[in-house]
């Protein structure tokens, strides 16, 4: 069914496409009917009753297509007030309803304990394949760098890294460590290490779980608003996934782990949702689950809990109840714990870039970070349009077909660019935190070869601003270059066939742009103490400036413009920081940064990848102002074939059978009759299907002449005619209706908030036509390409 | 209109008691009426074209009554697609759309602005008049008692607080600072202040503002939810408020400011709205802004900028789009960081509570953390029912008719039991800030009064566990009487006629009792260290239990038991304390809380007040989970006149005045005629009867006997009948509909989420009956009553 040759990303290349990218404008096309409703919205108790046995699909969905929100909701109050009834007959029932009361926070535990763990596991392998690429320590091979020299007693940081233990791998296949031979032979094994990862990476993506390929969060997004991909959330992705993650960031390649570790993290929740039936077999209440999974996926990322939970909220999740909130905030923490305890930083600190400045920031600075702001928004819109352009040429040309290929070549270029420039060989993480830093008195790094006034004897903790000496131009140098070769390769790389995060490269890029304009910045204030810029808080020989500040708030710039994201992005910072102080000049930049983005256009990456893919999502955030009807947008349209209804009590079970063997909608009104056409219920094509088979079988003279009836009492009918056939279990009567001059914000509000498949369109009380998801999707669609403009002062 | 001697928060004598609390069950009760339907869906724009100029209340809605929210956003939709238009006329209209699509961040940064300026008015306010009831600063009689001595260099806390510029009343008067006569004078003045400041308040709110008095909480989430209460939040509201508040705290009740700077900050939101006709005119864009004051208010409260937008998501707001979650965090910032330029606290910072502990806590020491969790939950089950049944008994009896009395009263008592204990006589904030406070080396504190040990030197920070010295047992004492006296006068404190929040008390009865229990375990720990439950972690003379610590938990406890927020509160700690590293023990804390008071009943302190006062609130949380149909709330009822409908073509005008006359509902249904009883849509009645008076003034031909007719074409009459009124402009084409079988949860869903006022019901197309707002919530409130147990799972 599934086609593994397919894009990563591109999962429905059949349906979707068709229906959001080629716009077929009328209706029953075999590739959109599917979308038609199916499944009544609460009549699926009733189903079981009358069918006696359960059977195994009943009250399911199939693959690829949207969920019922309202129904979901339904079969769980009727779940709960079945337990709740029952739990006052016996002591074991009452017990028996409290665990599942208590359910909902084992799941959360688990998830928290899982995710936490994974993410501590993935952190160590990749600190250790990314040191494996230049050496190997020799006390024992599987300690990473730091981990090998840790016993080491050198004080500074610089000799601390050259410590006898970890030898590089010319040093131990030559016995030289210096020298161009060395160097060569360093390089070239750095670059065949790289490719074997990526390789590795990329082919069992390919071979064992292709779902495992992205940074995960557009599908995600289109899950959680209640969408069917059977096996995205599966067992046998999150062992790839995380698996393949660890290659794939070892490998170098210009990724980050943040995104599918949210992706891990679902994945778990889904794995522990198949434990309590409450959740298993409630796609409603899955979702619950899968929305403060991710929140626990970001805590873990970033260490957190705070900021993961309120990126749950803002970005990823669909239908987030206050219960949710409560609970995502305890698998977050327990996430964070769980991470903390096994501590991959060996700095027992719960967060990825632990940062602490000894200065505050003054006003005139506001002035260079909103300019980073600005950056930031132009290199969002910039990645944007650029990756979706490359993707798009991806699935329309030859080079979507040999995925493995794609990531082997763009590994070997981004390993053979980056291995010369020391900023870019190490791994992008410890770059952002080199870049974070305040220099310190002990710090070795390039960055911080200031030169020292020999005259002046100060507390550690404080050191003045002072000229910059040769490494840090140098180090300028190169970090000009390592932010031209991230902007490019970061375009290529995110959307390959491997796990690939946007968040670590996005911020590497807005740290190394920040960076450089801290350092210009306090250069100026030092040599221009008497500027009038500087005049009021910059004396001689103070600290001032901090570099670290700007590369911080640029790379929530960066951040911001690319996702879009805003409280969460700015309460992530923070919690980084630890700190209210520095919260200022991240909200001055993260929201200019948005609103430069914005300018351009509203969609962040993610949801520009939900339209690349056609995936079937109703943002919550597009606001839909234009002044259409429901009579517009329903179909039949004007040209079309009636629409395919039946009668309360005059179809036969032929005639059924027969409208069921020439359409393929997922549903049918059912109506008083023909003439008067008033509504009277919507029944489900696989209840309908199932009702007629099992009557056939079962009960004594049913035929095809039979009547189908769905009122109470059986038609009066001829003493000649055979037994009719009472149907009225499986009819939902209570159909969404909307009139046909409902105006279509409306509409689109009502599907949103209630979370409808389909809506049935009356006019004094004749059925019209139905509305579903789908139709909803494509006039909107439709409406915003007429009208690009309309948009951009919401 | 308004009743001024109605008690603080019995807002709507007449009506709303009517429809919740006596529960009439028959419909059309003159109370009751008012609350059916008004106003169509999307027609105002409509209406404003019939009829030529726009009259001044067309769109408002009346005192006492509910929005309708699709309608509201429909007409938002309206004047935003109007301005997009305009703006491509000219580059005039243009700048107006910019300033337009501005104008919401205006309004935060305003709100920001006002709110944190007058949270810090307050603050120092209420320090200097707090100490005004024991004495006086000579050298500026406006200090308060920690400014008058702040140029003081006496070394040690205790020292400085007795610098000679500050004097006591008694010692200004008559020379004496110490003996019997001192003591007796120094008491007379305290409650003679005490007593003055709160007759001040409560005249005042008498007078001026009835609406100032209580804590405003459940009123503001009311009005959140879609209700009207004019004046609410008024300048006036403001004035008094601010005003009173500070009198109040000032007196030494037990109560706080928390909850009344939310409604401060409210009531400012509501002044800017006025500024830009986006917000004035439109109560859902209004409410919009409303949600991010209430952020911007728990914000400057506890200086907790992210818990303030959390308590706003998580306890106050209805609607909260992600828009608004931007907005709130902006207002919330600018209130934060303009309180710290005002620096009321003195130490530049932003939080109220600002501690720091030195020592991790340990696992063993959960399981005190889990009791103070217990005790929380316990005492709030205890305050709310205490409260209530205070409340209403306040409601019911003659007691309600003196409220200056009775605060007078309530003063006189608080404050003669409080001067003696010298842990009730300061302000409760002061109290519990030095509860929640680690004993430092410099603390001269009684709580700090530990037995030295002369053999051990160490440095500041380090302070081992200790013997107690009597001072602390003295201070055990002191604070178990404190306890006692707190928890009782609470009850009886809140709900007076003065401003009142509940945040200060709660937290401070937790704090007392942590810190005894925090003190319990320390000294247990020290005299038995080799008990097996310490063994493990507390070495002698090493400082293993922060009593602080415990007081802090205790307060999250007790106040999560009171309010059950929970990220919020959560979170509001987490700032205050600023490290993750003791989230862990408050939540355990906050959730052992919760699950204790919700398995007593299932209300927060606000939502029991919402109820005790009848306000139309559908709460998002409660779940509705009864097998009822729609069939079963609409009415007409069995026994009922049929339902007041007009029809499409054969009314005539004489037929709607009489109608208009006779009822008093505010709109009705449009059928195509009696017979069919099909729907076409649904008036208004305000519009029927501005449009008849209209058309009668100005259309010729219009008389008693015109036929008015809502279709497009005019019906065919008899050329002897006089000229027929066309009155579709002003009919509802979309109004909302279900089938009698639509299962009652899902009808409250729908109302909750689309925030609807009433809603058709039909069968077959045919038009059965009616249901409200307040039908559902009377259906609510009835089925609750029936099965109180039904909510204990959810």
């Amino acid at each position: 069914m599934y086609n593994k040759e397919a894009d990563c990303g591109r999962l429905l290349p059949s349906q979707s496409l068709l229906v959001l990218n080629s716009l077929p404008v009328c209706s029953p096309l075999p590739g959109v009917s599917s979308a038609t409703p199916t499944e009544e919205m609460n009549g699926a108790g009733n189903l079981m009753d009358f069918l006696d046995e359960p059977f195994p699909d009943v009250g399911t969905y199939e693959d690829f297509h949207t969920i019922d929100w309202l129904r979901e909701k339904s079969r769980d109050t009727d779940r709960h007030r079945k337990i709740t009834s029952k739990s006052k007959e016996s002591f074991w029932e009452l017990i028996k309803s409290l665990l599942d009361a208590w359910s909902g926070w084992v799941v959360m535990l688990l998830i928290g304990l899982l995710s936490g763990t994974l993410a501590g596991v993935i952190d160590l392998a990749v600190d250790w394949m990314t040191d494996l690429k230049e050496g190997v320590c020799l006390s024992a091979f599987w300690y990473s760098h730091e981990q090998c020299c840790w016993t080491s007693n050198e004080t500074t940081f610089d000799d601390r890294d050259k410590c006898p233990q970890w030898q590089k791998w010319a040093e131990l296949m030559t016995g030289h460590a210096e020298g161009a031979g060395a160097y060569v032979l360093n390089y070239f094994l750095y670059v065949l290490w790289a490719l074997l990862f990526s390789f590795l990476a990329v082919s069992l993506v390919r071979v064992f779980a292709p779902y495992a390929c992205g940074s995960g969060i557009p599908e995600i997004k289109t899950i959680l608003s209640g969408f069917i991909i059977r096996g995205y959330l599966g067992k046998w992705t999150l062992l790839i996934k995380t698996v393949t993650l660890v290659l794939a960031v070892s490998s170098g390649l210009s990724l980050g782990k943040e995104g599918p570790l949210v992706h891990v993290a679902c994945c778990c929740g889904n794995l522990f949702c198949s434990l309590f039936s409450k959740y298993s077999k409630n796609e409603g209440k899955r979702r619950e689950v899968l929305s403060a999974a991710a929140a626990a996926g970001v805590s873990v990322a970033f260490g957190a809990p705070i900021g993961g939970v309120l990126f749950s909220l803002e970005e990823v999740s669909y239908y987030f109840p206050l219960k949710t909130l409560w609970r995502s905030f305890f698998a977050a923490l327990v996430a964070a714990f769980t991470l903390r305890s096994i501590n991959p930083f060996g700095n027992s600190r719960l967060v990825l870039f632990y940062v602490e400045y000894h200065t505050p920031w003054y006003m005139a600075e506001l002035v260079p970070f909103i300019l980073l702001g600005v950056f930031g928004g132009l290199w969002g819109t910039l990645f944007i349009r650029a990756n979706i352009a490359w993707c798009r040429r991806r699935k329309t040309t030859q080079l979507g077909k040999y995925p493995v290929l794609e990531v082997i070549a763009v590994t070997g270029i981004t390993a053979v660019l980056a291995f010369p420039n020391p900023y870019t060989r190490r791994s992008t993480s410890e770059l952002i935190s080199e870049l974070f830093n305040d220099c310190g008195a002990l710090e070795s790094s390039q960055l911080c070869d200031y030169i020292n006034n020999p005259n002046m004897s100060r507390p550690v903790d404080d050191i003045p601003d002072r000229p910059a000496g040769p490494g840090v131009y140098n180090a300028l140098w190169q970090l000009a270059l390592a932010l031209v070769f991230k902007i490019v390769i970061t375009i290529f790389t995110f959307g390959m066939k491997i796990p690939s995060g946007l968040f670590i490269p996005s911020m590497a890029v807005g740290a190394i742009a920040g960076r450089i304009v801290g350092i210009a910045v306090e250069q100026m204030a030092y040599h221009h103490h008497d500027w009038i810029i500087f005049k009021n808080w910059c004396r001689p020989g103070a600290d001032c400036v901090t570099p670290g500040l700007y590369a911080m708030v640029g790379a929530a710039a960066c951040l911001g413009g690319v996702t879009r994201m805003t409280v969460s992005l700015v309460v992530i910072m923070f919690e980084l920081t630890g700190g209210l102080e520095y919260i200022v000049p991240l909200m001055a930049a993260a929201v200019t940064s948005k609103w430069v983005a914005d300018a351009f256009g509203k969609e962040g990456i993610y949801e520009s990848h939900i339209q690349l893919n056609g995936y079937p999502y109703l943002d919550v955030r597009d606001e839909f102002t234009h002044r259409t009807l429901a009579t517009d947008v329903m179909r039949p349209r004007r040209n079309d074939p009636p629409l395919a209804v039946l009668t309360q009590d005059t179809t036969t079970v032929e005639d059924v059978e027969a409208l069921i063997k020439d359409t393929d909608y997922n549903g049918f009104p059912v109506v008083v009759s023909r003439e008067s056409e008033r509504l009277i219920g919507f029944v489900q094509r696989r209840d309908l299907t199932l009702a007629i088979k099992t009557a056939r079988q079962k009960q004594d003279g049913v035929v095809s002449s039979s009547v189908v009836y769905f009122t109470e009492d059986a038609p009066q009918l001829p003493a000649s005619n055979p037994q009719p056939l009472k149907l009225r279990r499986i009819l939902n009567l209570s159909p969404f209706t909307v009139t046909d001059h409902t105006p279509m914000e409306t509409v689109v509000d009502i599907f949103r908030k209630l979370g409808l498949r389909q809506c049935l369109v009356t006019r004094s009380g004749r059925l019209l036509g139905i509305i579903t998801k789908k139709d909803v999707l494509r006039h909107m669609a439709q409406m915003m390409n007429q009208d690009p403009e309309s948009i951009m002062f919401n």
